[in-house]
């Protein structure tokens, strides 16, 4: 799916709500457990009744590796049942040097049809590149991520040296007048924004870190966002939407628990959709608003 | 698998090579192409061959994931076919928010047997934590990679703060008497180092950076490390053994391409173990060297 073809189905649906496929079987509805193919049983019923409200779907493939050999099968008809409509994301964290990432990308992109992974940034360019080379195929890099461990290395502070390529000289003399400093999630953003574009390259950024978004925002003023976050672990959509809205939307927000176990019970379907139809009429208004501040502008 | 159980298989075996089952379908030889079970039968013949110079096996997950519910079912078949004796080393660079890792490590450590997951740090401790949680099993951490990525990030200057808790103070005020700065991966071994211990966390070290491995060494004097990079990529197995060795050995040096492609031909298995037995006789004289060391200190 192209950029266009993106932000076509987010205004034409006044979405921009990522439906995440976090499948676990101890959690999904007790008349369920007895189904032969339980978890795509599940996902189905979540897919048909939230179709309407959302425009992505994201498969974290650690919940299905998880059932091995069974609950990657459910991976695969997860992902073959989601319409051509909704942008497919494989939440899988994956990245690895170079003749490894082109396999990684064989996987998702060609054996699964999916529009997008998400790939960690630790190992640099050469392990993100085969991801970026297919086309009409995204890459959602991790920036800064929505957890406590984020403060571990993502925020911590990176050194910007007048000659960042001398690698050889470790005691670095520091010239305090001229010497400044970022964060390594804001080097990240930097970096790899030069690997893709906007069109092929979004990074995940956590809603918990909404004091981050505007500065991000600037750092990467065109580039689309994935956010976890909201729902489960804390973060708050106005805020985020407030911050990272762009013209053309340039934000999927991810709601994966807050939806799919909203209910355990009969009518967990139902309820997933009510929950979604909730973030959806929030959105709407978000939008509407982005539309009237566009149409303001002489 | 216990550090002391995988020391005595070292010790015994006089061996620390790991085999890395990178099996990719195009690369196999061209008479097991028509094979109805390609993938596992050719690690069969690789494991069968090679098994007596060898103390741990590396499946590259990319690889299995590349062919789909096949590929995943050649890889459960093949972690189960490698011997007790031997340490299974999932290298499949996973690492998300702390629930979501856990998932993995049950996929992993669970589903399939695997005494070991490597992972990737980015996320920070959380994300890392669910697999240290597992008695018996080994983290292995992303350090420093073989790959030119590697300076991308890796080898970037971390700014090591008087109080490098201050999250909030963007703009520091840098004095260059007191400033010191240290590597990406020097701060993430460091950190590391004390979420787990050297009895279930290793890291990967990169061959190819063998002038970091002094310091590596000193920074992580009793962990042990898995330096994939031997062979195709280049590194030396003279250098980082003589770097890196300690009293209980404290590596596993992988060889994926340059042992299982070693023919494509009938003799491929034949001649993965000639070239095995070169690298296990390389590694004999260095764990003798390392023995008669010890034995002349009084």
């Amino acid at each position: 799916m192209t950029r266009p073809q993106l932000v076509e189905q987010i205004f034409s649906r006044k979405s921009y709500l990522c439906v995440g496929l976090d499948t676990d079987l101890t959690k999904i509805p007790a008349h369920l457990q007895s189904h032969p193919d339980a978890i795509f049983e599940f996902n189905r019923q979540i897919i048909d009744a939230t179709l309407e409200h959302c425009v992505a779907y994201k498969i974290n493939t650690a919940f299905y590796e998880a059932y091995g050999l069974k609950g990657w099968e459910a991976m695969e008809r997860t992902a073959a049942y989601i319409p051509d409509t909704h942008f497919k994301i494989a939440d899988a964290k994956r990245g690895d040097i170079g003749n490894t990432s082109a396999q990684y990308a064989k996987a998702f992109f060609e054996t699964m049809n999916f529009d997008a992974i998400t790939v960690a940034p630790y190992m640099g360019e050469d392990s993100v590149r085969p991801f970026l080379e297919y086309e009409d195929k995204w890459t959602i890099l991790l920036g800064l991520t929505s957890n406590k461990g984020a403060h571990d290395f993502e925020l911590q502070k990176i050194t910007i040296l007048p000659s960042s390529t001398d690698l050889e000289y470790k005691e670095i003399a520091l010239d305090p007048t001229t010497t400044r400093s970022e964060y390594l999630y804001e080097r990240v953003l930097r970096t790899a924004s030069g690997w893709g574009t906007p069109d092929n390259l979004m990074f995940v950024v956590g809603a918990t870190q909404a004091e981050e978004f505007t500065n991000i925002r600037n750092l990467t003023p065109n580039a689309f966002y994935l956010v976890p976050g909201v729902g489960a672990q804390g973060g708050s959509l106005r805020e985020i939407s407030e911050k990272a809205l762009i013209k053309d939307c340039g934000l999927l927000v991810n709601v994966s628990r807050g939806i799919i176990y909203a209910s355990d019970g009969l009518d967990f379907a139902e309820e997933a959709k009510t929950i979604a139809a909730q973030y959806h009429m929030e959105m709407q208004q978000f939008l509407n608003h982005l539309t009237h501040e566009e149409k303001s502008i002489p």
